[in-house]
C-alpha cells in the first residue's frame, strides 16, 4: 500500500542523460515507469507499458519530444497522447499512455504518483543537492531488497548507531552507546512528518571519524533531521569539540559542519531504491573528507541492508507474529501516523468517486457493475 | 490454456539420438515428457513421470524398445504399460505411464498432445527439412520466457519487422518503414491458420543483405507467409532485382529464393522452445549465405526476445489493463479465432464427457463425485 | 506439516564453535532459530527473531550467556527473557524470545521443536559418533531440495541402491541387483519406528568396494537398520568372505565392520539439510577406507538428490497423479503411519487446547475470538 498523493524519487538527475538511448526504466510504488529527457532539457515521466500490447516504453526510441514504441511503431507525445499509428490514419481517443508529473529540485528527479491535479512543488522536500555551491555534496545510491516501511522504521530512529553502526556511524565504546540510546530530542510535527533536533555532549568522534584525531579528543554532535513521507530523511549533522555548555548550542569549535540527504523510494512491497549523499560545507571542508563521509554512509547502509533484508523475510513469513513496543519505536510511530492518515484519505476518496460514479451511472440507467 | 488436440514440435530430429543415455526431456504445454528412440530409430513419448512415486523418468535407463525408471526400477514398454517391477511378479493393471502419438515430419518431431485416437497426421505443417536436397537449411533454437500467444501474435504480423528488426530484418529507411507498414496483402483463411502473401516493390535491400549490394540496388520483395496453430509459421521469401511491374509476379532478377520454418512449443503459461531455420535454394545458394540467413534469424530473435519478455511481465502484472487495437492486429485476431474456436470444443467435449460419464455412474448407482 | 514434539538435528556440535560470531542461524521444520554456546559451552536455541521487531537475532552479539539483538540492542538471557532494553528501564513481562530445548549426543546437536516440558531425551536416536573410539567415523553434510517425505521414503526402502546407486552402492550386476531387490528381511516396529535386519549372501562386493578384491570374491553382506521419525536412519553394515552358511550369521570373515549414522532435518515443505557419517570399526579400519566410505555415501546421495529434487519438482506440480504402490513400499508405510499417528496426535492436542482455553475464556466473560 503506497500513498498515491506524493512525491517519490525517482534518481538523481544525472541518472537521465541527453543520450541517445537514455530512457531510465523504474519501479515507483508498484508502477512501472520510463523517463526520458525532451531535447529542451525538461523531463518527462509515463507509464512504461504501450498502451497498445504492453510492450515496454523503455525499450523504445526518443524521436525528439516523443517517445515511440519500438515494437509496432505507435508514438507518443511528451503528454502522453498518441500522434501516429504507423500504418493507419485514424488515431483512437483511448490512445494514450497515462503520465506523471515530475520535477527536478536540488538533483533529485521527483515524480508525482497521484492525480496530476494536486501535485503541488511545495510538498518537494527540502535537500541540499551536490551543485550547491555552499557544499561539497556527493551522491551515492543502493537497491535493497525490504518493504519500504521498514525502511522508513529504520530511518526514524537513530538510537540502532549504537548497534548496527557501531563500527562506522557509531562509536563502539559503552559511554556513547548510553549517549545514543538516551537522548532527549525536541520533536515537532510537521505536515508530513517530523522535525527532530538534539545534542550529544562530550562523546568521542563517531568511529568513521577517529583516526582523525587523538584517542582523548571529545566532541558535542548536533542532529537536526527532518523526515516527511514518503521517505525523505535530511539530517543536518555538525561536530563541535567538546565545549563546556550543557545546554543550548556548542562552544566549542566547529570542526564538521555537513548535510546529508536520502530518500528511499519503494519499487514494490519487497524492495525499495535508496538515493543518498553527504558532504561537508566548504568552509569545514578538507581534501578528501566528503568523499570519506560518502564511503561512510555507504557503509552504513550496507549494515542496515544486511538488517532489513532478513527482518523483512522474517515478517513476510510470519506477518502475525507478536511484538513488542519499545521507547525508540516513538518517531516510526509519529511517520506511520502521518503515513496512514494519508493511506486513509486516499481510500476514503476513492471510496467516494466510486459512490458517486455508481450513482451517476444510476441515474442513467446504466449498470452499476 | 493449450489446445490438446494438436501436433506440437518437441525439437529437431537431432535432439534425440541412440546415445546410450539420450533421454529428452521436454516440458510441451504444461505436460512433461520424454522422448527416446528405440534400436529400430523409432521415437518414443512418454509422460516424464513414473507411475509409482512421480520419479523423473528422464534419469531412467533405455534397456531395448523399454524405458526402466531408475528410481526402483520398474520397467516400461514403449506403450508405456509396465512390463517388469523388480522384486514382485504381480504387475498391477494401473502401473502404465501416459504415452504420446510422435511423427517425424521434416527433421521436425511432433507430439500430439490431446486424444491419441484424434491424432491425424494430416494435421501436421507442411516444412522445408535440413535433408531436403533442394534448400540448404540450416536450423537452430531458442527459449523465450514468455506466453506463446505473445509469440502468436509477434509472428501474425510483420509490421514490427520495421521497428524491432530495423538494425536485421527491416531496412532502417524511412522509405521502407512505409512500405512495411502499409502492406496490400492477400489472406486467405484455412482450416487451422492463414496464408498471407504479399509484394513489397522497389526497397532498399533487408538490413542483413545491404552490404552484399550497392547502396543504390533495389528489391522486389516477396512474403508467402501459413501460419498454424498452435504456432507454426512457414515463410517462404524471395528477393528479386526491382522490376518493371507494380502488380503480380516481379520482372526483376531472383537473386534469393529462400525458406524459413519456425514453430514455437509452449514449455507452459510462461515460456517457450522456439525451433526455426533459414535456407536458400541450391540455385540462388551461395557459400556462406544460408549461415547468414540463421544468423540473421537468431539475431531477430533475440530482438524479439527482449520485447516479448518485458511486454510478458507487464501483462502478467496488469493482465486487465485496458489496450487498443491497431489495424496490424488483423492477423494476430485471425489466429486466436481459430484458437480460441479450438479451445472452446475442447472444453465443451469435456464437459459433455464428464456429464455423460455422471449420466452412466449415476444409472450404475455410483456415487456422482 | 511437521512433528513438533521430536528431537531434530540441527547438525554436527562442531557447526557451533566458541567464536566471537559463532551463531548458527537454522531453519527446522519451518522454524527459524538461532543457535550459541554460553562461556561454558552449553548450547542454547532460540527463535530467530527478536520479539521488538523480528530482526534476525542470527546477526546479533554474544555476551557472555545472552544474546543481544543488534538492531536496537536488545539483550535476551539463555532462556530467552528480555535482560536489557537499551534506553528505557522498564522491561515489559513479554518481552521474551522462544527458546527450544537443545542437546548434545554423539556430536550431533538436537533441538525440540515442541512443548519443552514434553522433551524427552530418551526419544534421541542411537548413534555412534566421531569420537567414539571404537570406530573412525567420518563425517560429511548435504543440502537437498526435496520434501522430506520423499528422504523417509527414499531411506526406508534399499532395494533403490540396484538402480538410484548401481555404481555406488549397488553392484552393477544382474545376479546382484536381483539379491538387493529379493530381499528376505526381519522388522520389527518401535515406538517410533522401525528395525529392519537381513543378510544378502554369496555376492560380488558393492561397486565401491570391488576394486580392492580379486573379481571372482563373493561376499556376504548384513545389514542392520534402526529408523526413527523424523528421519535418523541408523545402519550397521558388515561384510564378511562368503561363507557357507545361508542363514544365520555369516561364518566368512568379517572385513568391515561399519557404522553409518544419518539424519535428515527438513527446513521447510520443499528442503532438507542433511548429516551424515560412515565408519569402520578400529579392528576392520585401514589407512583411507573410512574415509573412502564418506566419499562413497557423498556419491551416493548425490544420486539420491538429482531424482528426488526431480520427483520433488514433479509431486509439487500434480500432487493429486495417481500412482501404484509396489512390494517395497512397505518399509516408508510403516513410518508414516508412525509419523501420521503423531501428527494426529499433535492436532488434536492442540484441538482440545483450543476447545478447553475457548471454555475458559466463555466462563470468564471474556470474547472467545
Ligand atoms: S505494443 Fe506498442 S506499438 Fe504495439
Ligand atoms: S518411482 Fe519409478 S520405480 Fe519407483
Ligand atoms: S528488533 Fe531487536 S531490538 Fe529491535
Amino acid at each position: 500500500m503506497f500513498v498515491r498523493n506524493a512525491w517519490y524519487c525517482a534518481g538523481w538527475d544525472y541518472h537521465v542523460s541527453q543520450g541517445r538511448n537514455a530512457l531510465l526504466a523504474r519501479k515507483i510504488a508498484g508502477e512501472r515507469v520510463v523517463l526520458y529527457r525532451k531535447p529542451d532539457g525538461g523531463l518527462v515521466c509515463m507509464e512504461d507499458r504501450c498502451c497498445h500490447r504492453q510492450a515496454a516504453l523503455s525499450l523504445g526510441r526518443k524521436e525528439g519530444d516523443c517517445l515511440r514504441c519500438m515494437y509496432h511503431g505507435i508514438k507518443f507525445g511528451p503528454d502522453g497522447a498518441c500522434v501516429e499509428i504507423p500504418g493507419q490514419t485514424k488515431i483512437p481517443h483511448k490512445a494514450r499512455v497515462r503520465t506523471f508529473p515530475v520535477v527536478e529540485k536540488n538533483n533529485w528527479i521527483w515524480v508525482w504518483m497521484g492525480e496530476p491535479e494536486q501535485a503541488d512543488e511545495s510538498l518537494i522536500c527540502f535537500a541540499v543537492g551536490y551543485d550547491d555551491p555552499d557544499w561539497n555534496i556527493k551522491t551515492s545510491e543502493m537497491h535493497v531488497d525490504a518493504n519500504y516501511r521498514l525502511e522508513v522504521a529504520n530511518l526514524a530512529d537513530l538510537s540502532h548507531l549504537a548497534w548496527v553502526h557501531q563500527n562506522t556511524l557509531g562509536a563502539g565504546d559503552p559511554a556513547t552507546v548510553g549517549a545514543f540510546t538516551t537522548i532527549q530530542d525536541e520533536t515537532t510535527m510537521l505536515e508530513r512528518g517530523i522535525n527532530t533536533r538534539y545534542w550529544i555532549r562530550n562523546v568521542p568522534a563517531n568511529a568513521f571519524l577517529q583516526h582523525l584525531f587523538p584517542p582523548e579528543a571529545r566532541f558535542d554532535l548536533h542532529f537536526d533531521i527532518t523526515m516527511t513521507v514518503p521517505c525523505n530523511w535530511i539530517l543536518h549533522f555538525r561536530a563541535f569539540t567538546a565545549g563546556s555548555r550543557t545546554e543550548g548550542e556548542s562552544d566549542g569549535e566547529l570542526v564538521a559542519d555537513t548535510y546529508t540527504c536520502q530518500t528511499i523510494c519503494p519499487n514494490d512491497e519487497h524492495s525499495v531504491e535508496y538515493y543518498f549523499s553527504w558532504g561537508a560545507s566548504r568552509t569545514t571542508d578538507l581534501p578528501g573528507l566528503s568523499d570519506m563521509l560518502r564511503e561512510t554512509v555507504e557503509q552504513a547502509f550496507l549494515e542496515d541492508a544486511s538488517v532489513l533484508e532478513a527482518q523483512h523475510a522474517r515478517v513476510m513469513e510470519k506477518p502475525q507474529h507478536p511484538t513488542i513496543d519499545i521507547i525508540h519505536d516513538a518517531g516510526a510511530g509519529k511517520m506511520f501516523w502521518v503515513l496512514d492518515r494519508l493511506l486513509q484519505a486516499e481510500a476514503k476518496a476513492e471510496e467516494e468517486a466510486a459512490l458517486a460514479g455508481a450513482g451517476r451511472s444510476a441515474r442513467a440507467g446504466a449498470p452499476a457493475c
